[in-house]
Order: structure tokens, then C-alpha cells, then sequence
């Protein structure tokens, strides 16, 4: 019907994948799947001979913010049609059985399609019906197969989550987030100096109050202090507060400790 | 209000970490996320302070073939009753701000998980209500923040989709499918010397048409087909098949020749 990449204005790093769905059954999906798309990156998509007709008003419902996805979407009678203007295609596929065609994850179809779009090429993904899933004609018109690894006890996917894998997928071949980091919104991380400035406070404060008077154990209380201290990366904020904390403390004591002193000393 | 592992006996590969559902409003997100569970992996499922109490018959018929998480979940007053068990608790959470935590991705995240699993101790994911997230308080009950990489134009993403990415990245820290495989059910891939048969049997059949008639372009006509079938692991049952369209196609050929022999000699 058309090949135009129709919503390409809201993708802002060149091409990416058409989702086509293959004789979807329920709009509610459809809107669902619409959103799924939106959270990864993926605009375009296609419908081949939606089972209840289209437009539906459940899919609107169901797009959350995403309908733009659902007005700019194509719809095709078959699925060659619907890949017609493509130059790879993949076909989602839990079970494949006596097909000789590569199997792809989900992970490393991500990879081929970034790259397949690098050289400026159009690929497509089909997802089949919410049922029976794809047909071996479907599957005659892809270049590979993808199967998720999933939990082979339990492979009854939504389709819209199977769409969310795939978009999932599609963004992390684009996101540099390193696996952990720490958020320090409000304050740097302190650097050693600081921690041992608080350090030396604490224990200060520990020897006056009496705490690390047991001598042959000190080193030992002291060292434990400093391991928990150093677990993790502690802010300069953090330390203003931790710093607070042992001074307003040890003010309590030594008032109680006045306060003591002056009942016994009438 | 229990930290018993129930459904440890659907998980084949020793403890996984528990899903904990903060304040939910849908029951028909509380069974897509059980859905999503045990397309992952992961069996154990507690709600907080559910919006419209529990049980709820929407999440039962919402879980598709997952209703026996729904069964073996608990319900707990608050998120620190609900951890009080746990050795290591992740929260996720789209959009952390002014918070001194690790964040993790989701990629990062189960990676973490899996390894505090195999130390045989006890984690759980933290997810917030459909509309507002998890709040301050929620995530001070937390080691870490998850962020999941997604689109950071389109952030709305679905309390069951939220679960499936962790599902999905939970399963991938066990899998091992290699990224791209060649399914070959019916027939193995042949090796190159019944390629080359192949290649041999087509040429001479080509030769003997005359489609290489012309000498200075044969050899990279010959070339060009040699890629082609190159281009792509081929079974021995294609292989068979081709043999047979070339010798079908030549005694055609053959035929035709002889019909028009015949008509030109009556």
C-alpha cells in the first residue's frame, strides 16, 4: 500500500524497522502494541487484515500518548504486500518447526536490524496473530526467524509484550547507560580526604564518649567502622549529615553528663 | 506476610527474585504481570496495599495460564513488610531525581540479581502504582534504582511491560542460545563438496543451453552464480531439490528441442 515512513519525524536517529502485525485479532492490542513501540523507539507500523476491521476506538484507548503511531499506521491486504518495499525481513517465532532459516534472538535480531538501517536499508518484523501466531507462509516471506529465549515452560506471550521485547531490544542497540552507576543529583561523591575528615571525627568522639576504651579491641571496632563507611560511594552532602549527626549526639551526652554532674553535685 | 518461596518448585534453576507490586490500582495488570513472570522466569509475587483489595477475578482471567502466581501471592500493609525477608531490594523507577542511590539498568540489574541469587540470597524488584511510581519512601526501602533505557521522548510505559523487560532480562542472564543459529530440523547442512556437485551439475547444464555461450563474460557469470549459492548455509535436501529443478528445467529443454526437430523434419 504505501512504503512511506510515515512518523519518521519522531524518531531522531535515522531509520528504524516497521512492525507489522499479521491479522491481529484485538485492538486493545494493537493500542497496546502502538505504545510498546513508542517506549523503544519503533514508529512505523502496518496491519495486515486486522480480524475486526480498522480503525478501532479500543486501540486509541489503549495507545496512551501513542496515537500518532495508530493515524500514521498502513494497512495491506497480505502480507507480500505488506513487505513489499522491505529489504530484510524477520519473523517472530516461538516454536519454529522444519523451517531451514536462521533463528535469530531477540538480542541479536537487534543487532542485524541497527545495522541493516546504518546502511540505509528498510526491515520489517512481523508478529503474528494473538492465537495461532504466524503461518508457514508468513514465515516464506522473512529472511530469519527470532525466538526469544523465554522460559520454554510457559511461552504463551501477549502480543503486545512480544512487541516490547523486540522494542526493548531495539533501543539498547542505541543506549550507552553504563549497567550501574550513582545518581548524585544534589551532591558530588566526596572524595577520600573528606571521608577520612569524618572518620577521624567519629572516632574522636567514640574515644571521648568511652566507646573504644576496651583497648585490644579498638584497631578492630575502628577498622569495621571504616569498612562500613567505605561500602559505598558516599556524598559530600552525606557527610555534611553524617558529621551532624556524631556532633549533635555527642552534645547530648556531654550535656546529659553535665546534667549528671550537677545532680551529684548539688 | 510471608517470605516463604511458594512456586519455588515451577523455577527450575534455584531461587529467583520476588516481583513486589506497590500499591497496584488494576487487577488486570496484577495478571498480565503474572503472565509476564512466568514467561521469564520469575514465580513469586507480592501486592501491597492493592487499590481495589484482593483477590480480584480481572487478574485471574488476565494471567493466562499463570493464575497459579496469582495463588501463591501475599499481601502485605507496606513495602517494609513486604521486604522485611530480603537481602537486596531494587527498585525501578523511570525517573529518579535528588536520590544518592546506584542505578542500575535492567540489563545491569539482572545481572546483579542473578549473581546475589547464586549467593543463595534473597532479592526483590520493587514496582510502583500505574500512575504515579514508586514514591520517596518506597525507594529508601531500596539497595538500588532501576532505570530502564527506553525512550526518553515516549516514558509511559505500561506496570506489566515494566515487569516483562525485567522477566525478559532475568531469563537472558541463564540462556545461551547464540545470537544468530541455523535451524535445520529436517536436513543437516551440506558441506561444500556437495555444493560444489551442485554448482558443477548446474554449469554443464548451462553450458549445454548455451547460456554461457559467451566465452569472455562466462567466468564471471560462473562467479556470480557461485556466490549466490554461497551466500547462505545450504541443507542437503535443498541441495537434492535443486539437482532436480535444474534437470527437470534442462530435460524440458531438451524436449522442446526435440519437438521442434521434429517440426522443422517432418
Amino acid at each position: 500500500m504505501t512504503g512511506k515512513d510515515q512518523g519518521a519525524d519522531l524518531h531522531p536517529i535515522g531509520r528504524s524497522p516497521v512492525v507489522i502485525l499479521v491479522r491481529p485479532q484485538l485492538a486493545d492490542n494493537i493500542g497496546a502494541v502502538a505504545r510498546a513501540m513508542a517506549n523503544g523507539g519503533l514508529f512505523h507500523l502496518r496491519l495486515v487484515a486486522p480480524r475486526d476491521g480498522w480503525p478501532q476506538p479500543a486501540a486509541w484507548r489503549n495507545a496512551s500518548g501513542a496515537q500518532r503511531l495508530l493515524e500514521a499506521l498502513t494497512l495491506h491486504p497480505t502480507v507480500e504486500d505488506a513487505v513489499a518495499d522491505l529489504h530484510h525481513v524477520f519473523a517472530t517465532c516461538p516454536r519454529p518447526r522444519h523451517i531451514v532459516k536462521p533463528v535469530l534472538t531477540a538480542r541479536g535480531a537487534a543487532a542485524e536490524l541497527r545495522e541493516i538501517c546504518h546502511r540505509d536499508l528498510r526491515c520489517g518484523l512481523l508478529f503474528g496473530p494473538e492465537r495461532a501466531g504466524l503461518d508457514n507462509d508468513d514465515m516464506a516471506c522473512a529472511d530469519a526467524l527470532i525466538r526469544y529465549p523465554m522460559n520454554p515452560a510457559f511461552t504463551s506471550l501477549n502480543l503486545a509484550q512480544a512487541v516490547m521485547v523486540m522494542a526493548y531490544e531495539w533501543w539498547q542497540t542505541i543506549d550507552e547507560t553504563p549497567p550501574r552507576a550513582l545518581m548524585t543529583n544534589e551532591s558530588p561523591v566526596a572524595p577520600k580526604s573528606q571521608l577520612e575528615n569524618f572518620l577521624t571525627h567519629l572516632v574522636d568522639q567514640l574515644d571521648a564518649c568511652g566507646f573504644l576504651r576496651n583497648a585490644p579491641k579498638r584497631p578492630g571496632m575502628v577498622r569495621n567502622l571504616r569498612h562500613l563507611f567505605q561500602r559505598g560511594e558516599v556524598t559530600e552532602q552525606e557527610l555534611r549529615t553524617l558529621h551532624g549527626v556524631v556532633t549533635e549526639l555527642a552534645i547530648g551526652r556531654r550535656q546529659r553528663g553535665r546534667l549528671e554532674k550537677d545532680m551529684q553535685d548539688p
